[in-house]
């Protein structure tokens, strides 16, 4: 198979699993189940996954991490609005 | 930054952050937060990116993905036993 294409397959199969999590805390208004820590620690890696995908030069990714890092950020952000409890 | 570096440190940033979930899954006995469908979505694709990491002989790629499917294949197994109520 093709590489970029196996690439963006693969890339859209894993943003697509990471939606339920965020629709789920947007409509909820709750992110008692995210923990902020681990998210900085996920959109570090994510991003250096982009920068690692910029050396190589491939855009699948470049494209799937850039995404996964923006669905994270908005959990972060979620995270910063809705939690209220101690954590 | 060598490239095989800067995979390998987005690698294990990425597979740390996965570390929580499934811990807490283990420890509390309960997967009522997981979707087994998402679930099968995500190792699906994380499957592709090990094929992809393959066909581009790209090490980090195949180490972290490989390593992904575990935990969600872990993550599913659980889902599978623990689960109780309908979803």
């Amino acid at each position: 198979m093709d590489e970029n294409l196996l690439g963006i397959i693969a890339g859209v199969l894993t943003s697509v699993a990471m939606l339920p999590q965020l629709i789920k805390v947007i409509r909820q208004k709750n992110a008692d189940d995210l923990s902020w820590g681990m998210l900085m620690v996920l959109i570090s890696g994510l991003s250096l996954w982009v920068w690692y995908g910029f050396l190589k030069d491939e855009l699948p990714i470049i494209i799937s991490n850039a995404f996964a890092v923006i669905v994270n950020v908005t959990l972060l952000i979620c995270c910063m609005i809705y939690k209220k409890k101690s954590s």
